[in-house]
């Protein structure tokens, strides 16, 4: 039985080009500076991103760890959703490395309210921290690959502007969000200071992620991201595939959305299951498994003996993504099996 | 005009027993544990809360950070209420200095529901920070002095113990607290593993604060205090009238808690304020200006006119404490002076 | 038998004068700038070290980390001698508050090189960190009261200067310097940005110690404190000895450099003993215990069983401070009973 | 003309036996333990350096700051080399991302005293810090490649074992040692409880390192590399040509150990060189060009033009390192032009 792989986009396995782009990447030191291929893409990816500069870094977590360390110092504060990745998925690293205090609002679909955003920057006192940044997720993983649109990011990078406060994307999923949008992504990055994206993900490169900004910044993120060990020497063997990842790969993301869509609709008609595809915009899929009586862990091991592997997303919800390797016909005979597993306990 | 300081119980002036005490204390160098009176407010501390050891430190802030960085390490998490003095009021110190993570629950009247607590608390995961250290504040100060009462500080302690995840006590006020419920403070503190209580507030001794909890946990206290630089030398000075404030002073906190209710009812009756005076448990007042059309600002300054001090605890909540300084009569003429302001601007 | 306590000048008690201070001081709330005595201690200590303003703090471990967290972030170096109190005695606080990491380079006498810090301080690479302060100590502990003159404290400030590196003064014994010299300790002072004082050792005050620098370093420098717990209510009473201590007890640490030096020149006839009375040029004496066949700790175990104390600097080296609380009476009366001592066993 | 790169083994190229393992390895998703290729790397090299368990890392950087991570917390102290590359070169990350102290003690050819190591291990007093590692180098880079013997080794661990305390070796080209010294790696890794070894340097892989050390530790270390972003997807990619690395690479470093013996000898003939063959013991070569008149970065530039390219060590040491992509021709070659420029000059 083949096994249908829905837990993450992050399992995607890298094209036949994009083997043969590792293979054959022209490479120099890049700790000097001289690796073409990561030249390359980062200054490709500052241009797509409109940003000034960037820099390749190994993960999304390193991107956006980078980004909290070169924008904020020790005894500073940030805001960040409730259930943001950096927040809860990153085992406190901002703390740790950076040692900023981490000031969570609950969200919306993954969105903070603009208005609690401002009042929650600080104003001067000497109990209170600095407010260094504010930061936000694009599309939202917890809240179901949630996209903020255009004008929610304005709205918030208004306030921030406004009281003097940067403002970081992770974006490690923001392409999801534009092609969810049908708008260039710059129409989301230009809403932020600095912007984090995965090339790992849906588009399907082996290893890697970018931060962009301004130069001067990513000149200071450039000594972090020595410092947490990321700078690497032909790292062009990663920036070939990665390249390919935001030449070629970004459109077809919409089959990814398609496919999430259409597991959706399908889930939600399976007794036991409480799915809401209005709110499936990207390439996720959260199913609330409590009409089945069982738990999400519980739930999980009986599709993993059908072959269908998924994450738990809380007690009681599943979550689902779709990705390149998962193909419509995939898809259908997930619904398939999926169907058959809560059937026999629903 | 005589100004009526009611901003906060930490103005209080020493009692002339305490400027004698001082100016006789025995004293010997602290850093050496030489210092007799020293000792004896430790050991003295000790015994009231209950617990085997103790350690004085110079303010609440540096006995809540002293715990934290015993408590738990870099790369941790700790869970506290929202509106907490160690989220709220300490400079972001828990992530700068102990590189903790703060996880913040919202409280009602400052208390956290044990149920959210437990979900809190993180699993085994590479992507989540251990949760080292739970902390309750009693009473809540943002919460206008509100009581935990011992069987929700049982609750606390129950959800902790079966997790293993300690409980630190920001007692500053915890006197007020066993005062108000008519309980030895034991009652309190028997349910959390370190507490932190002060003298310099409603208990009116100039200086100092003590952390208490195991005797190994005071050890390595000891050091962290040390690096904080509050190791001092003669501070038998300090101790001296801290003792007095521990032995003499605590059953007196009844009057600021009668004066508060008093001063609440009085301002319930005000036209364009609003107080409910059943929340009044202990010595601190919160009153809702908006009625009046000013900021809570606003509202200080016109009072400053009139020589009465207060605090804005938010746009338009005003915060009024009780302490030792500010006597029944100081309280009526108070009233009278705010009645004066109020209807002017109402 | 009389003890005579040479372990170390921290173990000064107050005097009369300083007790009496404390008991009459005008008070208020430091936390919100209003006890007139701290800001007179802190306006006096200003003028006094000739920088703009000053900062009580609890102890000199406290100004010096402050001083440090103000000056640099985590990432950056410090340069300081291998000896210093700093690096040796603070129990790595600069590297776990501040995230610092330490350069220390062999000293003479306590004195760095000018020509090797100008060349410890680094240059623009991004595996260098960059070089944040230079620390220097005055006298110098651990050298055994070394003073460091002002044509060396020159020299270092121009080589910080041309290379922009500001410099901080562990000045815990500077008035033990300046009396030394016979100089207004401005002349010591004006060659740093920022200097810390200690009140509780040869001056006699209880508790507390000064950072002095510019006002907008002092304003950052103040929100630190606060992070580390150094914010205090009622200060005044440890600001009114310190007082005292700055303005009647500077001129008599002479006494105290007479009595070492009659100590050293007593102990370097004593057969066993080895000291240079040269080296002695404040109120410290080193004496190498080796000639006696025996370690410092077990000299140490002897001479406090004949009311002698006094600590170990070393395998075989023994330190004894002299103070304002051992007469030259007790001098005589210690060398005496070293003496018998190291005749015992010699 | 030819450039002949002799600035470091950094940028040594991937072989296309390299190149191809990375287009066609087998891969998985690592964050999840599932990439095949990465299993088999550390498995392999937790094999050849005897120790249980071992942890790809993206640089030695990388290796060493998680290796001091999870041996050490904040406010303990590390002791290392004046010169290592981990005090040198690392951006000061030890103290900004583990909050450790650096002690540091000087080194004879990278090797500090046995003795020097025991004394510098703090004892227990609440202002030391705790010792919480020694970190050697081996070989050491700024020591000219200069190896550390297995009997030195072995009196270091000797020390260290009394003590407790752990030994963390920075091996990022131990191989060389190993090679130079016809001995197998463990030989020498058996002396340390946990050891960082380097790809990509002599020997030839892109990118990526390895952490070798108990179980447990690795598992720890895990985390902390997630911290740090160094937790990737498809690491297999760099993983396959890292086991080609250890498998192929290492017994051809010999060749490169040659040609700087041959490189050392013809620059200790040309005059205004200084360069003592016998302390080439690996592929780094240290000369001396202070009898030129000129300082290294302007010999540096003059070569340069000459297609010669290295790096300055010093105020008139200039370093050439040996590579596989280095042939004994070129160093024949450059042999010459470097004689050409020394001539022009001297």
């Amino acid at each position: 039985m083949k096994k249908i792989d829905l837990r993450s986009d992050t399992v995607t396995l890298p094209t036949e080009a994009m083997r043969q782009a590792m293979a054959s990447a022209e490479l120099g030191d890049d700790v000097y500076g001289e690796d073409p291929t990561v030249n390359r893409l980062e200054q490709l990816a500052a241009e797509k991103l409109g940003k000034e500069a960037a820099l390749f870094v190994t993960s999304g977590t390193q991107g956006n760890q980078v980004a909290i360390l070169t924008h904020a110092r020790a005894g500073e504060e940030i805001i960040l959703e409730a259930d943001s990745h950096i927040f809860y998925y990153e085992a406190a690293a901002a703390s740790a490395l950076a040692g900023v205090q981490t000031r969570t609002l609950p969200g919306i679909r993954g969105a903070m309210e603009p208005q609690e955003v401002e009042k929650a920057i600080r104003g001067v006192d000497i109990h209170f921290p600095r407010t260094a940044l504010i930061c936000l997720e694009n599309t939202h993983n917890r809240a179901g690959g949630a996209v903020l649109p255009p004008d929610y990011m304005r709205a918030i990078h208004e306030v921030a502007t406004r009281k003097q406060v940067p403002v970081h994307l992770d974006g490690a999923r923001v392409f999801n969000a534009a092609v969810a949008l049908g708008i260039d992504v710059k129409e989301i990055t230009r809403h932020v200071d600095t912007v984090q994206i995965c090339f790992s993900k849906g588009l399907g490169a082996p290893v890697g992620s970018v931060l962009a900004g301004p130069q001067e910044f990513i000149d200071t993120a450039r000594q972090w991201r020595k410092r947490l060990g990321g700078g690497m020497r032909q790292a062009g063997v990663l920036a070939a595939p990665a390249i390919l990842a935001l030449t070629e790969m970004v459109d077809r993301l919409a089959e990814d959305h398609d496919n999430a869509k259409r597991l959706a609709r399908a889930l939600a008609d399976i007794k036991g299951l409480q799915v809401d595809p209005q709110t499936v915009e990207t390439n996720i899929v959260i199913a609330d498994v409590s009409g089945t009586g069982k738990s999400a862990v519980e739930i999980l091991e009986l599709l993993a003996e059908e072959g269908i592997l998924a994450v738990d997303f809380g007690e009681t919800l599943v979550r689902f993504v779709t990705h390149k390797d998962v193909s419509r016909f995939d898809i259908d005979e997930a619904i398939t099996r999926i169907h058959r597993v809560i059937q026999g306990v629903a």
